[in-house]
């Protein structure tokens, strides 16, 4: 893999950089949109290609859970099966199982869990982790790691922080002896809860492991915005400039603009895509519902500054229409918009990173976005 | 209106032929997709465009209680409101406040109903359904007839025809008086149940009246096929020649293909893309339930033979997958399938009428549809 980075903000943390990978080139920094069930929600593939999009997340606890790593494999891979030729990052279903089985328990050995679709029994290691991405053929692979929620002891925390170490050290071994000629690539991931002395250790732990890229976990997960940055800014520092870092989780644009000005890389999250679905849409001038009643005659698009063939074409009377009959295209069209809206801010965070008024421009897009009375906190 | 016969097949009542309208050139035989909420489920504009479609069809009395017509009218028109550029034939919404309102009462002067979706009280007369459909804008407007449940005497489908040809006058009036000059058409409608001497009797009123086109109301609502094929024999012959031919309701290949063989021109159906929400695909074999659980690792597509976009994409296996996750690509992907193949068997007619082996092209093919062990019946 190699990760070049082109240029650094003068005021800032912020970058740009190229990640060269398997299926092609992806310049950073870089929204994911995220395909749980290997499809975008509500995005066909070459809508996805139109928007430049070069990578793209899906769930492995999801995927093996259902169709089951089997029916993947028996079909070629993800790509193969659901047809797409760029780029896939596959997290390690660490998030899933704490989040979503109704039943885990954390073993040096591995996690053990039920899943939340029919309450069966599974047992995954970090090997088996490493393996299960291997089969899906991701270009970007993540370990096991051990999630924890907010507000949790620092005992609680500390033991969470060494099993995902030795976790890790497991899943780099897998991932050397068996498949480091693949050219796919495992990144490190680190925890430490809200403390900073266990975000540091973790950091360090997990840096010295010698991934080629690293993730941040157990972020945005609840906490108060100056709390996520706080241990945004202080873990970013600890991942060593060379290195792409990731992001998890993080999708607004406020949260996107803190991520890049503290050099974070890479972001995902399923914000843009659920909130479409729900009706929620992005503007420059803030979050817009488009289910108001005032829309009902409004034939303005949802941003007449926006060029999207969504506003192109369509008003906001007709998207609430759409919605209001609970039509599929309402889904669809307002899913791509979104999508549309971040991936031109992620644009225009590039060109601002590479004229070094990356801050002035975070302030000019937050001042826009955040200054009018808001239908929602997107 | 310009309806130009090209071909009259040597064998059989077939033809094919031109239909001139405001927004572009229809050739017939011709399926038309159904929009009822100005949105044809599942399926953007440009893949509709893509597919070859120049006419779809909406429904009044959908649109009427939702959005309502004011907001319509304020987005500029049906076309302007759902951003569609080619031809809109509106029917009159007389078959769904039979079909779906809880509460009607027909008198000479019009229909009181309620509203199936909050109870609201309506009427509509002859005169306002042709307002309505005008301030849409539709291409091809239907009149508000009198429909009939198969298994009622004769005294009622005697009553119902009676109406149905009153109102027909009326709306023909309503139609000339006011807006014969906006290049939109309105068609007359025949129905008379399933009596034959009712059948006649309706034919002659209906096209006494002038109108450049006549629809067939009140067959393929639940009669066995003979009888059906009976029915739909002697009315289609009740129509002249020159005038366009509309068989409302048909969607299956079988039903198509008896239709075209009667003469008819064009016919509407919501169960392409109903049933392709619901995973059920055409085939050349027969239909496919794509859900099943022999498809699990199955890497065809949905049908070999097809070259649409998502047979040339996506296998079995991938389509079983968004169906048991229900995710939305299931439904547009599988709805995409479902038209093109109803359009393909529809540019398979017309090659067919043209080389005067319309019947020949219809025996293979229903050889090959029907003679396979299907899933279900399309």
């Amino acid at each position: 893999m190699l990760f070049t980075i082109k240029h650094k903000d003068a005021h800032s943390n912020a970058r740009t950089a190229s990640l060269e990978l398997l299926h092609g080139t992806v310049l950073t920094p870089c929204f994911m949109p995220v395909g749980t069930n290997a499809t975008v929600k509500a995005v066909k593939n070459d809508d996805l290609e139109e928007l430049g999009t070069n990578l793209i997340l899906s769930n492995t606890y999801h995927l093996y859970l259902r169709p089951g790593i089997e029916v993947i494999e028996a079909c070629g891979g993800l790509h193969s099966f659901m047809s797409w030729k760029r780029n896939i990052l596959t997290d390690s279903g660490g998030f899933q199982v704490f989040s979503l089985s109704p039943f885990r328990r954390i073993e040096e050995k591995g996690i053990y869990f039920k899943s939340h679709l029919d309450g069966s029994s599974h047992r995954l290691r970090p090997e088996d982790v490493v393996d299960i991405q291997r089969i899906l053929g991701s270009d970007i692979l993540m370990p096991l790691d051990v999630c924890t929620p907010p507000e949790i002891s620092r005992e609680e925390a500390k033991q969470a922080l060494v099993f995902t170490t030795r976790w890790a050290e497991r899943s780099m071994t897998r991932w050397k002896s068996e498949f480091e000629s693949s050219s796919s690539w495992l990144f490190g991931i680190i925890q430490g809860n809200f403390f900073k002395d266990l975000r540091k250790r973790s950091a360090e732990e997990i840096t010295s492991l010698g991934f080629p890229g690293y993730a941040i976990g157990g972020l945005s997960v609840g906490e108060e915005f100056d709390t996520f940055r706080d241990y945004l800014e202080l873990t970013a520092q600890l991942i060593p400039d060379p290195y792409p870092r990731y992001l998890m989780g993080v999708g607004t644009p406020e949260y996107i603009l803190e991520a890049v000005e503290q050099g974070i890389d890479l972001f995902d999250c399923v914000l843009p895509t659920r909130t479409g679905r729900n009706a929620q849409a992005f503007t420059y001038n803030g979050p817009l519902s488009l289910k108001k009643e005032s829309n009902k005659m409004d034939t303005e698009p949802i941003d007449p500054a926006c060029s999207c063939k969504t506003c192109a074409e369509y008003s906001r009377a007709y998207l609430r229409h759409l919605f209001k009959t609970k039509e599929i295209l309402a889904a669809v069209l307002t899913t791509y918009h979104n999508l549309y809206f971040i991936n031109q801010l992620v644009l225009s965070i590039r060109e601002a990173i590479r004229s070094n008024r990356f801050k002035e421009f975070k302030k000019n897009f937050l001042d826009a976005y955040k200054g009018t009375e808001n239908d929602s906190l997107l």
